[in-house]
């Protein structure tokens, strides 16, 4: 704590990222990161890109990337923005479309930056729990005083909504934004982009650090009536004209451009994480449906934070939120089959052991 | 203007960067950028990192390039934090260091940007005027109700304060926050780094967008007591994780590396902008003495608007700002000798033909 500290920052609890270890030599399976590689045409797009180039500024209005992202989704370049990362687009949407005195509604168990992102900007919230089995529920979110925002499919759970729910809760707060939180789509669920065009209050947030396997070059994108990007845009014309550098403009671009790349790794995924729900309840977990490149998972006679450590022990690393209704899972991100083998192996021993105790 | 944005968003005017043309063929001298291509270390490093690492999230810490920033630097780690260029950083420093309520100071002509962070954060300021000479003034500084906000060298005059009056600044502003933004500190200016030990409410901010020619790369750092990097970390983490990716991370690092290129390239910046100088006296300019990669002139028998048009007109930009007492200046950035030499052949011709007129 510091006298020069303002108000708000010296009461923010922030977001914590899960660890990025410098040392060691771990399974990484706690910061949802893919486990194939981006596509070795990104690779090439930046390493031509790395030149003279970079003494100037960036185009700020990112159009080479928007007009792919138009051409690949089939929209208008002024229905989409470009953001360093899904997290900017966020922190922007909150500032632009969300007012104090006017709560928003997320869930009880959901993306933990959105109460984060409520403090720092003065925004009042109030959480809709999720049903039992972790699901989303519809009607409560009908009628929100100041905005919605939804993670779908939800994180930590993994869980996916209905298109239809989906869009009766957007028909249901005609004066407010309903934001969806694309971060996993790509990995089973159906995305809310097709609902833009009849829905003027709808914003869909997506990012190329999952699916597209670019956590590291930084970039997300919004899709939207055009008013509602120009709002985004106004956030970001107040905070820093220019987010995206120009290595992660062309690798982003050039990202979308090799679908069969993306297909391949994205279905491999899927595939896995069958796999592995499989073998996981096998063992006794309860697995909740996931749509995402996660599993949450739960074992109701061995406490989630033992197994946490077992995992690190053998070096790998899951993610554990000590929050109400959810500390007693982990959730555990899809790498690749012979990662979650290895994994399973884990599990296996330390269940067998368990019993034997 | 919709009913959907905030009413922060609906009042904002947001700053505009200069332009940066898609076509053409343009001299361009009108967004401060370096004319000179970064040091080729920096183009390796990033091609070599263009890989798979690319499926990871960055290092949130930043460590590798802060790491390289102490040793070149001669401070500790946390004494230094890292930032999406220095915009992103001022956008932090106002969130976390001023207050509602607690109007700031800074000058009436300086970077275009502070008073959008103002309004944004409703954030009170006061402005100071400069001296007629555009020189900046010192006590009218002192005991600032909110903190101090002074660009050394300042834009878009150029002039260059000396350290020890930015000293008296910060003492006679002991319960606020003093911030130095040195983003073109590297042409000629001394750095208030040095003071950051003796004054714990200091703040210096540079970027690498201007002296190392990386614009394109988006990073800037700044540099102070440990407690007010803690604030800037925590501003940040209530906004997104992650501001750098990878490659802007190694390819910062890279450029602190190569020391004699950057005195290279810089020297022939210095040594041009003093030809510069002298050339468009000559012509009848008056023209601010200046430490940056830019100066400001003014003829005064002849509208800058229209000076800007022929120049333009023969393309090259350069920049003007419809403000009060600076409307009939120009900034002219820095470029290569050839680049100079072809903007006051420009000018040549149009203060004769004026004479003829």
């Amino acid at each position: 704590m510091s006298k020069y500290w303002s108000n708000s920052i010296k009461s923010v609890e922030t977001y914590v990222p899960g660890e990025q270890p410098k040392g060691g030599n771990f399974i990484k399976l706690n910061t949802n990161e893919n486990p194939y590689p981006p596509s070795p045409a990104v690779a090439e797009a930046i390493r031509c890109a790395a030149d003279e180039r970079l003494r100037r500024y960036p185009d700020p209005s990112c159009d080479s990337f928007r007009e792919a992202l138009a051409g690949y989704y089939k929209l208008d370049k002024n229905q989409i923005f470009a953001g360093n990362g899904s997290d900017e687009i966020l922190a922007f949407a909150w500032k632009a479309f969300f007012e104090p005195g006017k709560p928003i509604m997320f869930a009880d168990v959901t993306y933990s930056f959105y109460p984060v992102y409520c403090k720092i900007n003065s925004i009042d919230f109030e959480t809709v729990p999720l049903n039992d089995d972790f699901t989303m529920p519809v009607e409560p979110f009908f009628g929100s005083r100041g905005g919605v925002v939804i993670a779908n499919p939800n994180a930590p759970t993994g869980s996916c909504m209905e298109l239809e729910d989906i869009e009766r809760i957007i028909k249901n707060n005609p004066e407010n934004v309903v934001l969806i939180d694309e971060a996993y789509i790509d990995f089973g669920g159906k995305s809310a982009l097709e609902l833009i065009e009849r829905h003027e209050n709808l914003l869909v947030v997506q990012t190329l650090s999952k699916a597209r396997s670019l956590a590291g070059l930084r970039v997300g994108f919004a899709m939207g009536d055009k008013d509602l990007i120009t709002g985004l845009e106004k956030a970001r014309d107040s905070f820093n004209s220019y987010t995206l550098d120009t290595l992660a403009l062309i690798g982003a671009a050039a990202a979308f451009e090799d679908e069969e790349y993306f297909l391949g790794t994205r279905n491999s995924i899927i595939r896995t994480r069958g796999e592995f729900t499989d073998e996981l309840r096998k063992l006794g977990f309860d697995v909740v449906e996931s749509k995402a490149n996660f599993v949450f998972a739960s074992k109701k006679d061995i406490p989630a934070l033992k197994i946490f450590k077992k995992l690190r022990e053998n070096g790998i690393l899951v993610r554990h939120f000590d929050k109400p209704r959810i500390s007693n899972y982990l959730r555990i991100t899809i790498g690749t089959p012979e990662q979650m083998k290895e994994t399973l192996q884990v599990l296996k021993k330390l269940t067998q052991n368990h019993i034997d105790e």
